[in-house]
């Protein structure tokens, strides 16, 4: 028996009988995928939704590149791995050679009033949103170091963006092929001020 | 007659019965607000869920400060247009002022593994998107200025932050007092690229 979820995907534009708060809670990063493709039309889909997330002075300036030539997706890992900072050397991107493919959101900085990461970012939130909504899985990749150049240059130059299209995050997808485990939540009540930050609240763990 | 998005207010926590894709295509930045509250909990929950946005390494660095105190909000708004850029002299931040509550989203820098400003956006994606299913309008401001670093500075110590908490998202939330207009959006097929990015792509307005 499959899970609901994933029987869903024979309706895919009918997949979205998930409510935005069911969606949130049950989103997991995916980094482990089932070999099927995604059915036809899906990505548009989430392409669609990801682009109406909001933008600075409504610019739009996203544009999305989906990889899912294998030798184009190869050479991302490469690029992303030469990149792994010390502290996440245990989390190589590897995995996405398992995803039906990879989207790049990226930006037009002549559209993006100085704000291109934040609409690429805000864009990705979504399209991932989306992903869990219509059953697919996928998670977060930066495609820049804010620090220096080189990794938004390298993917730049793979995938052929012109001077003003810039990479701001990779999402993979596909169909998942692991649960979602239960998250550990760090304590609500030490998260939350109010008027001004207050250092009297004990911060959870 | 209210419209039913508003009538469901009355039982926030049932509230959530927005699709995934409704909620991101009917979402619009608000600015004019009804003066009503913000019926109890619903803030809660809405930073219960945008916490939920995923984060780097799970580090969930996110903290939120709540401001509803009308001095923060005024010096906050004088803040915002002190540092407003000139390319949007046409949105100062006064509208923040009609909001029943204006949402800090923060991040602790010693949780953020270096991407700090991608949890903070992801998170305050989420409390627009939930924001909207709860029958609330917002919409983002930034809290920083990623070339220069006065408007974080101002903010932080106008809301008392220590020094490893940094300010990202400004959230104004209030009940709409405006429509949506249906948004002009520029045509799908040319933000949409195959595995490199293709200029012979016609690109839409």
């Amino acid at each position: 028996m499959r899970p609901a979820k994933l029987k869903r995907m024979t309706q895919p534009m009918d997949a979205t009988q998930l409510t935005v708060d069911e969606a949130i809670m049950g989103r997991r990063s995916i980094r482990r995928f089932r070999s099927e493709p995604i059915p036809e039309g899906v990505i548009d889909r989430l392409i669609d939704l990801a682009r109406h997330a909001p933008s600075s002075m409504d610019g739009q300036p996203c544009c999305f590149v989906v990889i899912r030539d294998r030798d184009v997706v190869a050479a991302l890992v490469k690029i992303k791995n030469a990149h792994l900072p010390p502290d996440k050397q245990a989390y190589p991107a590897d995995f996405i050679t398992g995803a039906a493919a990879v989207v790049a959101v990226c930006v037009d900085s002549g559209r993006a009033y100085k704000r291109g990461r934040e609409s690429g970012i805000l864009a990705a939130a979504y399209l991932l949103l989306a992903a869990h909504a219509h059953g697919l899985g996928g998670c977060y990749l930066t495609a820049y170091n804010a620090e220096e150049g080189s990794l938004a240059a390298e993917i730049s130059e793979l995938l052929n963006l012109p001077e003003e299209i810039v990479p701001v995050a990779l999402v993979p997808l596909g169909i998942p092929a692991e649960a979602a485990a239960p998250k550990q939540m760090r304590t609500l009540s030490g998260l939350v001020h109010h008027d001004r930050y207050d250092q009297t609240i004990p911060v959870g763990d």
